[in-house]
């Protein structure tokens, strides 16, 4: 708190940037996958917007193991953070800190613990399942016994896994894809834990507050 | 508390007669959607009763709106009321506001919390899982290539659905049915969320109850 | 508490005896739904005996009916029994009483609330699961377009179904059938929801207990 | 904790060595299951390797029975310990007993209740999902009708039991095969209840934490 404020200067200055190049990048993901008949030139320049957001990334992943001074113990400290320098598709995951940054200049936050648990989940599930949707159709389109035939077919996809319903009409078959898969459904997981859990714990609270105070139902009627 | 009295007024003595309306309104649609060999009259007998309810409903979100003499923030603070006002077919949401207008007429609420949440989200799930099976089923009868060939083929599917069991026999392949199976799965997780929070709320509540107040629970306040 | 002794005494001497009577009922319906070459003399036994049982069941039922002394009330305070009067195979829902019964026998309860539950839980699944895998199994047996085509296929129907994994590979396409799965998939519901329950009060308590009193617990009672 | 000393003397010097016997077992098993066109005599070096490995947990066992001197009291105390050694292949469940004995030697733990409920429902997911996939693909190996070809496929199927996403794409059809995926769904639902319950009290924990004490949890220290 006392010394590290450099570090949280430079984090606060550069979150919502950084959010915005992250949509940035998503957006030219999808342009680059959904988009195969764009001439040769669009699509090179696509790519260098990735590439140069990418390495707004990496400078500012750089930037902050500088000034943690922690030298390698950074990497341990902060694996969200590498993990989503390295995989640029799941900054999503990084939503609660913008959130934050965004709720900083606005003044206080003003939702509850349960309504923020909730947003992140939802926020986190519709960003992280369009880039699995993305990365899954790209690499499933035109495999061989594949039933994901358009992106639609791929949204699809990501919404049973993510809820755990698992239709299975479609479903990937490449290797690659289920790799992606994989790392989706623990996600759902996840999801899962948080709408239930917070769910719960908001029964609680209101239970808590509703019977006045403390084990049993109403207070006993004299 | 103090100054929305008339609104509070308005919302309890329409309360009923608007949740009569949303059920006539659901069982026009099943006529329309199941009945399809009806006389064209009887048919747009159906209609005008569906529209003359939606009046109903788009007079009372006015109303309100008026009452609360909040301008466009209504549209903000009244989220769930401004959807329902869209997609009728999604009132029985609501079914809370329902529950509590038919309790005060009854003297005061004799369910537990557990109880309540349990009873609401069995209600949305039965009605909210039949709406959603009727718009399906009138979106996929006929698909080439579906495989949900009668109601009860929509139904079935309906109930895997919100289990989230998902067991895929039968599945939305238009557009449309999936845009409003993904709406069913995203309530049968919050269903889940629901019946598994409570659950856990009443079993802590239990057990603080009868260990007395062994070594976790706040102590009475005295 | 004083004045029901008497309900409370037949409660208590009976619940062994009619839970002995309905395994014999399920292990009846299990004979006479798979030795389907049993000769006809045998199945009547069966028949017999399944019919001795359900009428211990009904004069169980009358008997409490009469000690409670509540009229057409003891239907509303007593649904479960109700249910389990007209739907014999549902009487394992009754196992929490049975295990409490056993209990006192045998002295005071051993085990935690959350290992009961845990218990109750998976007792429950088991026969709730063997008795709807017979009763499915029965109707689909020589459906048209049916795979369940041993009472093994049955069996792990009802797993999957039991723990919302829903694979599909086997599914009921019989009216009968899907409605019992349907009322499996609840209970599958509510089993999630007694297990993810039971843990999560597990883990409040252990951590409660663990940390002291760290920085939100409760201060220890000197 | 008075006479046991010899007993957790024993146990905390056997842990380490034993956790590696069982993963030098799961290697051995799974070179045995994959690299079918072995010379037979590295084939019996694998197979004698994990007879070894066999022997010395249950040498372990049986020294624990002695030094616990209950008789035979110790199965019912050990249960799952004695599963483990008719299985050997379930080893992993005991990961907890071996995260412990490894902090105890590095100092004080540092994970939070939930941190580390997490972490283990996470290596004991991995782990047995990679048991019950090689045991799986063992059985379903050439089954006519099966779907699972190759060890991918097998591995998959573990993925999506264990999330209890359950496309069904792929699915044992063996016995064998089949009873496994259960145990394998039965422990999905346990790893579905960690993580939410864990994330459910982490949220209550952190709730009660930053609202100071609202209305119904601890008093403040002062």
């Amino acid at each position: 708190m006392h010394e590290v404020s450099r570090q949280t200067q430079w984090e606060q200055r550069t979150e919502l940037p950084l959010a915005l190049a992250s949509l940035v990048f998503l957006a030219m993901y999808a342009v680059l996958v959904l988009a195969q008949d764009l001439p040769a030139a669009w699509r090179d320049l696509c790519a260098a917007v990735m590439a140069t957001a990418w390495a707004l990334f990496a400078v500012d992943y750089g930037v902050r193991w500088r000034l943690g001074g922690q030298g390698l113990r950074f990497v341990r400290t902060h694996k969200l953070d590498s993990v989503v320098v390295l995989l640029p598709l799941l900054r999503p995951l990084r939503v609660v800190k913008v959130y934050e940054a965004v709720q900083r200049r606005r003044g206080q936050p003003r939702l509850s613990l349960h309504a923020r648990v909730i947003t992140y989940s939802g926020v986190t599930a519709v960003l992280l399942g369009f880039a699995c949707a993305l990365a899954v159709y790209d690499l499933e389109r035109g495999a061989p016994g594949t039933d994901m035939h358009t992106f639609g077919d791929a949204l699809w996809w990501a919404c049973t896994t993510l809820t755990t319903v698992g239709y299975g009409d479609v479903v990937p078959v490449t290797t690659g894809g289920r790799l992606i898969a994989v790392g989706l459904m623990a996600c759902g997981l996840a999801l899962l834990g948080a709408v239930t859990g917070s769910f719960s714990s908001w029964l609680i609270q209101v239970f808590s507050r509703e019977s006045g105070s403390p084990d049993g139902e109403e207070p006993p009627r004299s």
